[in-house]
């Protein structure tokens, strides 16, 4: 078989929901017509995966890292890195990466009260206006700073220097009408003067975004036409790097990642994935799903491990958008005969979501997510449906995020028997090279 | 009952499968006649069991200590410890032991390229003549050097001295048209220098073996007759003697143990079992089983842990033979009643394998095992039949080789409840005799 041993990972981001009344109490996924994943799931094993941990809502890369088999409890640089890389920025080792919100806030009392996170989706012109104020702010305490506009509302905010450090708290609470926070070290910070140092420039910088952005012209105007003002920018995430082995370091694949979020493409890139683009993938539900299923089956022949990322399933969730999220699932289904060909062919076809995003919530929720593996060495079980609730009763059960590489070695016939030392490293895959004793 | 809070621990060496083509997609466990089992599934509780980890292949030894309730992480000795207790041998404090096989390299280059990894499964005089050969090496570098020949290929090698450690890589690659491995410590090792000391050892060993074997006039024979030669010796899986708790002293139960190969009697031994002999008990398909049943139920009046190991079901599926394995199954099935008469008296029984071994591949994989508990205070599920498709839906779930021996102590109402301290020690079972407070 052409492509025995090759794996190909679906991540649906946030396909995973709850029953909604809007759908007579299914979820998206059953509610979609999805005859291909029902097909597969009747060929393969499933089951339900905890990405980190049961109740625990993943973020989006804390996810993918486990997924990807790394420990987000002792792997993780934080959100920021992985931001800035995904824009093409690869922050350096005396640099922390925050990643930023234009946001609109009010002033009541002595607090900044945020009244919407994203200041009404700021774009175009405004936006690289109000950025390019920012940009004039270049030293804090001496720190060098760097604020980056990427799209739309978002940006992300680089800070280099001496004793800086990741282990300091986000000034974004997240929610509205809740204060602007004071980033502070973390408990756990590991070295402590370098947090606060840290967080002392970040809460200046939040400070003067506001004492610029909020009189500014371009915000004076946004309101006199009743848009919501950029009058502050809200950093959140830091992240520094991390010693982080690469994905073919650890897992013995080559790896590469289809993906237009640049929060997935930065996860894929600091863990040495090649990224492959695609006309057409834009990161929304309007994606070119068809081209990316295509782009997967090209990339089989000069990689080992195929990472698809589908992020509309989550855009429609956020937007709390049910019909719409089980409509584009049925899409996705619809594009998977590209898929099975392969599968015929020997691929290892692994089908899951990185989160439940309840279109009910809105935001993540930690109920596990829907799993399906099938391939040429893959146990079936009787599972005849691929949702949330048939899956329950699969032959993979519930495991977690962290197993799921472990599993995908051994059915793909890497895996060494546990106990074996053919290297003086701890193995996770039969080694390719051998330390030869020589005559 | 009679035998009330007795245990029968019956494993069936890579019992477990995946579906085969040979068997119109059915596991040989499905394939084969078992009604005494579909019955004892019907009765009991069941589910799949990973004895390490979800998807990694257990060894044959550090599953059975899994299984017995052992972390493998942290309590693994090393293979050589088992195999050399198997054959009589106790490891002493300064020793480390390799399991050896006789092999079948040639020369290319500087390198030693596998042929065969049990020279065509050398047995007789000639593997005599070949030991003696090599017992004749009794120091290298002022280590003292012992070889002993066990049965056909296999023997050990026991290296004696000072600052010795197991924290060395394998020489033998475990696969064929690979190289001879040049031994190394692990980048683990505890005492670097120990390991880098042993290492060069058994280097030397090894080397010494291929100069004294090759030209050896036994081979020179083995070639003319087109047979392989044994024209090296290769050392794996070094083991060191390490405080291991005793069964008993750690489950509070005496164990016996009915198996036939000698690393299964080892594992046994070294925790304490005591070992019941059985005649016609071989280690192969061919085995006694009936007579091995017949043995566990006498020991069931002096011990309160009886394990029965079967070999054979591995053995068939190593080679690859899924009709013989399913036959092999159906065999052991015929001769349940014995123990099912038991069962009738109380006792507890525990049916599983240590690994998957499918007959597709040959080798262990990752995929859980099938697991059965029966007795009288057992929980049961509605699982009719007992095979690695239909416990997936049983009321066990999928639980972890180290959860076992808790779930048998509560079903033989030996747990103590969690956080009580009836003992200084931490206890996992309530202690039968007391720290009384005295007048």
């Amino acid at each position: 078989m052409r492509y025995d041993g090759k794996i190909i990972l679906l991540i649906c981001d946030g396909m995973a929901d709850v029953p909604i009344k809007e759908l007579n109490g299914k979820t998206p996924l059953e509610y979609a017509e999805t005859p291909n994943m029902d097909e597969l799931a009747s060929k393969g094993a499933t089951g339900l995966m905890d990405p980190i941990a049961p109740g625990i809502p993943p973020s989006s890369d804390t996810s993918h890292l486990a997924i990807f088999g790394y420990d987000p409890e002792k792997e993780y640089p934080g959100r920021g890195l992985f931001e800035a890389a995904g824009y093409g920025y690869r922050v350096s080792d005396d640099e922390v990466a925050f990643r930023c919100n234009f946001s609109a806030v009010k002033k009541q009392g002595d607090e900044l009260i945020i009244i919407d996170r994203r200041a009404g989706r700021i774009s175009g012109s405004d936006a690289e206006t109000l950025a390019k104020e920012l940009q004039k702010i270049s030293d804090i305490n001496g720190v060098e700073v760097k604020f980056i506009h990427t799209l739309e509302h978002r940006g992300f905010l680089i800070l280099k220097g001496k004793n800086l450090s990741a282990d300091v708290t986000d000034c974004d609470p997240h929610e509205i009408n809740a204060p602007v926070l004071k980033s502070a070290p973390l408990e756990s910070a590991k070295d402590f003067e370098a947090a606060q140092k840290t967080a002392k420039v970040v809460n200046e910088f939040v400070l003067k975004s506001f004492s610029i952005l909020n009189s500014h012209p371009v915000n004076v105007e946004r309101i006199k036409h009743g848009k919501l003002p950029a009058n502050i920018v809200l950093p959140r995430g830091a992240g520094k790097r991390i010693d982080l082995e690469s994905f073919e370091e650890r897992w013995g694949m080559k790896p590469a990642c289809i993906a237009a979020g640049p929060l997935y493409r930065g996860v894929a890139l600091e863990l040495g994935f090649k990224l492959i683009e695609v006309e057409g993938a834009t990161g929304l539900p309007n994606t070119n799903i068809r081209g990316k299923f295509k782009a997967a089956i090209n990339a089989l022949d000069d990689y080992d491990f195929v990472f698809i990322h589908i992020k509309g399933t989550d855009n429609l969730s956020h937007s709390k958008d049910p019909k719409g999220k089980a409509e584009m699932i049925s899409r996705i289904d619809k594009n998977l005969p590209i898929i099975m060909d392969a599968i015929k062919e020997g691929v290892t076809f692994v089908l899951t979501a990185d989160h439940t995003t309840p279109c009910s919530r809105g935001i993540h929720s930690g109920d596990p997510v829907p799993l399906l593996i099938v391939g040429p060495h893959v146990r079936r079980d009787d599972v005849k449906h691929f949702d949330e609730i048939s899956v329950a009763k699969g032959g993979l059960h519930r495991i977690r995020g962290k197993s799921l590489m472990h599993i995908l070695l051994d059915a793909t016939h890497r895996a060494p028997e546990y106990g074996l030392r053919p290297s003086s490293r701890h193995i996770r895959y039969i080694p390719k090279t051998w330390n030869a004793l020589k005559l």
